[in-house]
């Protein structure tokens, strides 16, 4: 089994992975994506909005899980390519420090963090692309929000898993 | 299966672990066990000194792994227990944020960070303590270090999985 | 002149400062007092309640000048003394690295913080505190607001200066 | 007097501003300029060497006081525009937070940073920059070492003021 930052994007079968999902927390990445002026101000934030397996509509940040052998900064490239396209030209922070760590438990209430399928633990971190930017696959539309319009409580509720608590929290450690 | 902070030690059976170890990265807490004077000044560090699997005998951090619905702060609380004894009054710092990730690779070189049983994807905190540490069960000896001592290559070198470099930054942390 | 955490609390004049003021930026601290329980988790937070030079009454947090010849954490212990009496058992953090800096402009609008008097940079560090704390001599009261409590939009909106922004970080930071 | 990012680059006489020096903690930024790979891993540190007052050769960082009116992230971009250059594309983090505060105090040994002119507190940042670098008016060179060199405690001891304890701690925080 070879370590590298082409890790394939499946390791397990998806038997496997719903039982390890029983037994042991789960490794994640959030990014909230974002766009710059040229002295590093915040401008605008990037969110997806798709369609979950309940069929409802959200708002959601660029979210996905560490693959074993896989770099942190590896995992956020990778998630960030398959939610926003190969030309996004993201910069990822130099530092490993994440701005918080997200606890989503599949109990709703122990944290502000909610996901029904695991027990999964998210480093988070802003990440600004300087690129073009498209939702992918699985997601309706990728809207950018101004920093005002970001901190709205509507759109925060209107995304899932308590994600909406995570982006107040990123745009608070960016000074707003 | 309840979520509390009353986490059973064992979710996995040792088969079930190894099983795991070679298909998931495996989230941990690091803990720099730290004394404080009253102005929150560094005075020492605390080191544990503990035997190897392969009979080497190396210097520690406060370390071990996140259960299944174990909060972070929770893992972070019973690591130092295991560790330090139950009345080593530990302050976990009220921010989730890390001042470091640590990624542990079984191959060495990957990073400055080491684990030949697994990918271990590690939070590290420097955490205070204000009451009585002893060294338990599989440790040698606890012993304390000024921020000087610390610094020192030779001690650095002593510490497995390279952890000497995760000491290092928990020092920068703290000014030093 | 010694340089010490003794330093007299003033060095200039009152016109000295005045003159000051019109022409440096004026070195602040910001501290946000917090209650946590035993596994470091905020319980609480404390805010005064003051009048202004104008005659408003509003909340704000611990804040002060740091004084030349200082260290920055005796200007939080000085300011917290001052502030919420001499038994407030302060636990300062060990780390110098504040969760943000919050630059105040006598002009509204450049930045969230405003202070109609100076251009003040200041360093933003939540403090949690152990002992009996009570309003000093210009503060009319001293509350604590459980989370849930501080997070409200019309506690915030009650804040001067743009504290209520400042307060929002600080929660956040704590992964609220 | 207008508050803007064009701010003036003097606003004091020389004798105003000694007499400030011996007052107050003048506000500072010190950036360590890197170059990052795609991935945002560091690949090297650039270090200006320049001629000290008192003639010596001395490796030093990106630094310099923060202005009445001005933004922290303009300082930054002036002090770098000033060292590096025009074309050096700094990249500003979108955070205020700086990875750690220096105190830089009139007697040695007071903190690990040293500055005989003055109380200087500096906000200190790591800046990933793009573009051509080159040493400006009173640098004689600019030179760029990789991560390993830059850990070299040789290097470190040729920097002025206890930089290199600052460097060190930039390091610690980009994961090395």
């Amino acid at each position: 089994m070879t370590l590298s930052s082409e890790a394939p994007t499946v390791w397990l079968t998806p038997e496997e992975m719903d039982a390890a999902r029983e037994r042991l927390p789960i490794l994640y990445v959030d990014a909230i994506p974002v766009r710059l002026d040229p002295a590093g101000e915040l401008t605008s934030v990037g969110l997806l909005l798709r369609v979950t397996g309940a069929g409802e509509i959200v708002r959601s940040l660029v979210s996905g899980r560490v693959l074993y052998g896989e770099r942190v900064r590896a995992a956020l490239l990778r998630h960030i390519e398959k939610d926003l396209g190969p030309l996004a030209l993201p910069r990822v922070p130099p530092s490993p420090q994440p701005f918080t760590v997200a606890e989503y438990f599949p109990t709703p209430g122990v944290t502000p963090f909610h996901d029904p399928r695991q027990h999964a633990v998210s480093l988070a971190y802003v990440v600004p692309v300087e690129g073009d930017c498209g939702p992918q696959q699985d997601a309706l539309e990728l809207n950018w929000f101004s920093p005002a319009e970001a901190r709205d409580l509507g759109l925060q509720a209107a995304m899932g898993n308590g994600q909406g608590t995570l982006l107040q929290q990123g745009l608070a450690h960016l000074g707003h």
